[in-house]
C-alpha cells in the first residue's frame, strides 16, 4: 500500500491516516508530494481524482481519497487493530466527533494553520477561532471523563485521536488557553511514538512555503 | 429512534439521513426544529451537543450527530439494508465520494443553497461554483459508467446517493449545465419515493426564512 501525503510540516490532513497507520503498524510506502509547487496538482492527480491529499493506494491499485474514507477502509481491512472503539456506542460517538472535525472548525483551520516548526503563541485567536477551540476542549473533556483516558476513547489511541492529532500540533504552536483535561491530552498525544515521528520529520523538512512561514 | 432535523425546504444536511432511513424503511420519529428562530439553538442542543442538525437519537438515548456518523451507524445496525455497497472496493469508493461531499464543495453550498421550493435557473453560477459542479458531474459520470447505474453504485440507492440528494435538489433549482449522464441521474434520484416525499413536504412547509426566500 501507498499513502500519498503533503509536507509533514503543513499537511494536517495527511497527518491523520499516516499517524493511525504508523501507530497500528500497518505497513505502507509513503509518497510525499511537496505542496504548492508547479507540478503539485499533476502529481497528486496521478493518484487522487479529487486533487487532494491524503490518498491511499491499495496493493490492487484502488485509490481511496478522503481521510474518513481511508480510516473506515483501514478499520474494515484490519479488524485486529482497534482503529475504532470496540464498543458500538463508543464507536458511534467516535465517528460523530471525527466527522465534526472532518467538516468543521473552519475558523481554527483558517487562523491557526498547522505549522509544526513554528512558535506563534497568542496569534490567530479570533473570536470564531476561540469558539472552535472551546468546542474542541468540550469534546475532549467529555470523552476523557466518560471513557477514562488516557486517550479519547480509553486505553487505545484510535481514529478519533488521529483525527484530532493535528489540532494537538496547533495547540502547541498557538498555545491557546485550555482546560487542564485538554492540556493533559495534548501532552499525552504528543508523546505517542507515531506522533513524535511525524513531528520530528516535519522539523527536519527543508521544503518551505514562504507564505506560511514568514513569521515562524 | 428519533431523527432531529431542520426545515425540509432548507436543511440539506437533514435530508441525507432522512431520505436514507425512509428509503430503507427504518422506522423513526421525526423531530423538526424550524431553523433561525430564537429558540432554535436551544432546541437542537437538547439532542446534539454540536448544536447542529441532523442528530439521531437511539432508543437507549444516545445522540449521534454528524451525517456521516449517522449513516455509518445505520449501516452497522441494519446490515440487512444495502446502506453501503456490498462489494468492499465499491464501498471504499462510496465512502470517498461521500466524504468529499461532506467536507467539500463550499462554493456550491454557499452560492446555490438548497431551497426546494425556489426556481433560480442561472443564479449563483460563480466560477468556483461551476468548478464544484464540474467535479460533481465527473464523480457521478464515473460511478454511473463503472457500476452501470441507475444509481451511483448500481441498482441500490445507497448512502452515497443520499449524500448527493440535496445536490440533485440544487441542480433542479439552479439548473446549471450538466452532462447527459448527470442529467439522467438527477431525474432518477428525483423519482425515488423517499426523495419525492421530502420534496413534497418541503413545498408544503409554511415556515419561511426571508433571507433565503426573497427571490424565490
Amino acid at each position: 500500500m501507498k499513502l500519498v501525503i503533503g509536507d509533514k510540516n503543513y499537511s494536517s490532513w495527511s497527518m491523520r491516516p499516516w499517524v493511525m497507520m504508523k501507530h497500528a503498524a500497518i505497513p505502507f510506502d509513503e509518497v510525499l508530494v511537496p505542496l504548492r509547487e508547479p507540478d503539485t496538482q499533476a502529481r497528486i492527480r496521478e493518484y487522487a481524482p479529487s486533487g487532494k491529499v491524503p490518498c491511499l493506494v491499495t496493493d490492487d491499485g484502488q485509490s481511496i481519497w478522503e481521510t474518513l474514507a481511508i480510516l473506515e477502509t483501514l478499520a474494515e481491512r484490519y479488524p485486529q487493530y482497534e482503529i475504532w472503539p470496540r464498543d458500538a456506542a463508543a464507536r458511534a460517538h467516535a465517528r460523530a466527533i471525527s466527522s465534526e472535525m472532518h467538516a468543521g472548525f473552519a475558523q481554527l483551520r483558517e487562523n491557526m494553520s498547522m505549522n509544526v516548526r513554528a512558535q506563534r503563541a497568542g496569534k490567530g485567536a479570533t473570536p470564531g477561532t476561540l469558539a472552535d477551540i472551546a468546542r474542541i476542549d468540550s469534546i475532549w473533556s467529555e470523552c476523557l471523563a466518560r471513557y477514562g483516558g488516557p486517550f479519547l476513547f480509553g486505553q487505545a489511541f484510535c481514529a478519533a485521536d488521529a483525527m484530532y492529532a493535528p489540532v494537538v500540533s496547533r495547540f502547541i504552536t498557538y498555545a491557546p488557553a485550555l482546560s487542564d483535561a485538554a492540556r493533559g491530552y495534548v501532552e499525552r498525544v504528543s508523546a505517542v511514538p507515531a506522533v513524535r515521528e511525524w513531528f520530528d520529520a516535519a522539523r527536519s523538512e527543508t521544503h518551505r512555503l514562504a507564505e506560511l512561514d514568514d513569521d515562524a
